[in-house]
């Protein structure tokens, strides 16, 4: 146990116990803290290592953690925990606001290296696998064009957007790609495809008051509202609160990389890469368990500093050691 | 031009021209020299900044070479030129014999060490590419299971098996990946495949003499030739000269590597990664000169020895920068 990885989380909700479970599957790690905002007396964790603690009481474990996990949501929890944390402990999060990723990098690498601290930012599937794919597939057909398509699976922020409409009691919000075009992309076509073009977006609601007339209402809503559904396919379903209990109420997610191009003498190439996951925050903690890995022996090897996916070699995501691999992977 | 990544070729059949096409894709590379066993006299390279010197004079070229990618086969000539070149050179190959990866691994080393030159052995795309995500997907499902299938494609060694035969003229053989063990994978039955279960053998023979005697003759042998035929499922279909070299004359290949397994909640995730090139060798290429540029920029970072594809972070493949990367595809 104590040449295990000592790791903690930081934020208890979806991603934080799919932390937990991954951990959990492997060897190597143990789970030794989680932090959280709620009352830590209302949280039992899975395995009685497990010490469970206020945020605010963080600072306690330095020195006892080789690596936390920041499973706190990108918009309002990670943008003020990335910097502060990477000034105490090595880390690892899946920040996915794409816009903001420079400057949170910048941020990060500022306090990390202040600190002698590693962190690895931005990993989970996508960002993530998808981005270490579409640099590989990238960079193995220089003349291609790269496509990323995601779903079957369930976006929250367009399962909130439905459930703020007055009059619906719940919802879920499926982005699915549209066959069609991933088939164009399959056949070499290389395409012009915007995100419309990509997805369909599919709904299932539940409406305080399942009328004729309100069901006209909140589909027009819906389907008009901008950003979200008004530039999609946008189907709309009404079904009951059971219904979308028993048949909704999963996490289901995935998507797909391809890169399609030719060869300098127009031989046609095309790279795929899938996801298919039963549950989004549980493979995303199985990505973050193996970054944690990364983290804790490139911190081992001297390395400090804010990294991405991309500045990480594949070894270090796994278990096994470098003879192992070539050997049995190679 | 100066600035640009200076690459020779040892070799210069299949692999070597796919090199040469695919540098020829690659605006921060140029081809400086082949070097070739043949008359060099006979060969007429796509660019005229290319020189064509015979294999023996590439003792010349020490210093004005960034990088030599060897591509020859793995079964006479990168045992002999690998560890002789990584002496004078930095080196990328694609070496296959996958029994031999270890040996192959610290003659290499050794020789590249010494020098303080960089050597990335085992690149293409499997060993290579395959391998990478092989590593990737165990690593985030790690207690799945990983299954790699191979073609449709030509297999080189299986064709000539067949061309051995008395009274075959010509033959092609085809690898196919069996479809309803490819969907059982899919389906997360994790079943266990044998190379046998996975693959059927396609074969098309131009016969000297084809009548129905020879016919039923041929497709004995080739059924029943041990290690390559008599454990498969062996298809075997006679057609003209003309047929073969109208249909049969390129060299394309493919393949998958999927990982099926479950969160530690019992979740099902499943990775799927797939290649589908219409010339093998040309797709070659153009792994190997992504990993030729990652061996000029690790080697300028000081890193010598040899390397594999697991020792390689994802943003030396790319010409683009870091900040680049973050930006545009992270």
């Amino acid at each position: 146990m104590d040449n295990k990885i000592k790791v903690g989380i930081v934020g208890y909700g979806n991603v934080g116990k799919g932390v937990e479970l991954a951990v959990g599957q492997n060897s190597d790690m143990i789970l030794s803290a989680i932090l959280t905002r709620r009352d830590p007396e209302k949280i039992v964790p899975k395995s009685s290592s497990t010490k469970v603690l206020h945020i605010d009481k963080a600072k306690d474990l330095i020195g006892s953690l080789d690596v936390v996990v920041l499973c706190g949501g990108s918009a309002t929890d990670l943008v003020e925990q990335g910097p502060h944390f990477a000034q105490y402990f090595n880390i690892v999060d899946s920040f996915d606001t794409h816009a903001k990723i420079p400057g949170y990098f910048d941020a990060i690498n500022n306090a990390a290296s202040r600190n002698k601290n590693i962190a690895i930012i931005s990993t989970g599937w996508d960002p993530g696998l998808f981005s270490l794919l579409r640099v590989v597939q990238n960079s193995c057909v220089p003349n291609g064009k790269t496509y990323t398509f995601w779903g079957p699976g369930i976006s929250q922020g367009h399962s909130d957007a439905i459930r703020r409409i007055k009059g619906v009691k719940d919802a879920r919000q499926y982005t699915v790609p549209v066959d069609s075009a991933l088939n164009k992309v399959r056949s070499g076509l290389n395409p012009d495809l915007s995100t419309r073009d990509k997805h369909t977006r599919q709904c299932y609601v539940v409406l305080e008051d399942d009328t004729a007339k309100e069901r006209s209402r909140v589909e027009s809503e819906i389907k008009n509202m901008p950003n979200y559904f008004a530039e999609y396919n946008t189907i709309v379903n009404f079904i009951s609160k059971e219904e979308l209990l028993a048949k909704h109420s999963k996490m289901p997610h995935g998507g797909f990389v391809l890169t399609s191009g030719e060869s300098g003498a127009g031989s046609k190439h095309l790279m795929e890469f899938s996801l298919k996951l039963e549950s989004n925050p549980e493979f995303t903690g199985n990505v973050l368990a193996a970054y944690t890995r990364a983290a804790y022996r490139l911190r081992k090897e001297g390395v400090v500093g804010a990294q991405t996916v991309f500045d990480i070699a594949p070894k270090y995501l796994s278990p096994k050691s470098s003879e192992e691999l070539r050997k049995s992977m190679l």
